[in-house]
């Protein structure tokens, strides 16, 4: 079981949209300049982040992406769904109808419990991503860190999107 | 994120081999007629069972697999692990240290708060499959089933291994 390193990305590039000021916006180039990962990969994240209304779109020489929510209504768990999707890990083939003791359509409108018990534990994990917001996080990462760190991220911001030379 | 069918077919052979009595058996030939999935893929999950400690072998005509462990001792999460691997879902490439403004490693002694939140979640996930026994819901099964289904998946295993003809 495996997330796509999609979410790693997402999930930092949305912490460095966080520092924008109003009507700014980042590309997707510049985003990908800044963790050094390929563009076209993390673009195609950031549009899967509009999509899914965590993302909006900036016009303008210096647009490209911004939040669209504030960063305490942003969690984990809306990026997880926007890049990896709604399914669940565990997919039911309901393999109990099979074979010679297989169970007839009637007998399965309970779903299989092995089934209803991997439910229940994705749902622990949904709620614990739910229950972290990037505010959350972004506050960690700022305590952890040092001044000149933060103010080399939002120097760079600054810079890119042309508000500083 | 997606977990292989493997998982879903291992949880059930274990459940149809909790009914095996004491020195019996039963072949990945016979649990993929019983299930109507491949042998060649169920044999496959069914050694990583055995290697994980969670089967036995059983020699002799008749042999084949059993559990190596009560039922109340098998975790869905012993299940996972052996079938998927212990890595985690999230995997930190440590990006932070990437691009103009890349932490040095002195200053990444932490773990990113990125990847932490998704342990944390991850390990949510972990307690809630590790909660849940082969027992618990083998019981919950038995509860929602028929005398009927019951006595037949019993039989079928009684002639499977040569106990009743």
């Amino acid at each position: 079981m495996q997330l796509g390193s999609g979410v790693e990305w997402a999930t930092h590039a949305c912490t460095v949209m966080a520092l924008l000021h109003e009507g700014e916006g980042l590309s997707a180039e510049a985003l990908a300049e800044y963790f050094e990962v390929p563009r076209a990969y993390l673009a195609k994240q950031l549009q899967a982040l509009r999509r899914a209304g965590i993302l909006a779109s900036v016009r303008g020489k210096h647009g490209g992406y911004r939040l669209a929510c504030p960063v305490d209504q942003i969690t984990l768990l809306d990026i997880v769904r926007a890049i990896e999707g709604p399914q669940p890990a565990f997919r039911c083939t309901e393999i109990r109808r099979n074979g010679p003791c297989g169970l007839n359509p009637a007998d399965c409108r309970r779903p299989c419990e092995i089934a209803a018990a991997f439910a229940g534990a994705e749902a622990a994990y949904r709620d614990a991503l739910a229950a972290r917001t990037l505010a959350s996080i972004m506050l960690e990462a700022a305590m952890n860190s040092t001044p000149e760190h933060l103010a080399e991220m939002a120097a760079w911001v600054a810079r890119r999107t042309g508000r500083a030379t």
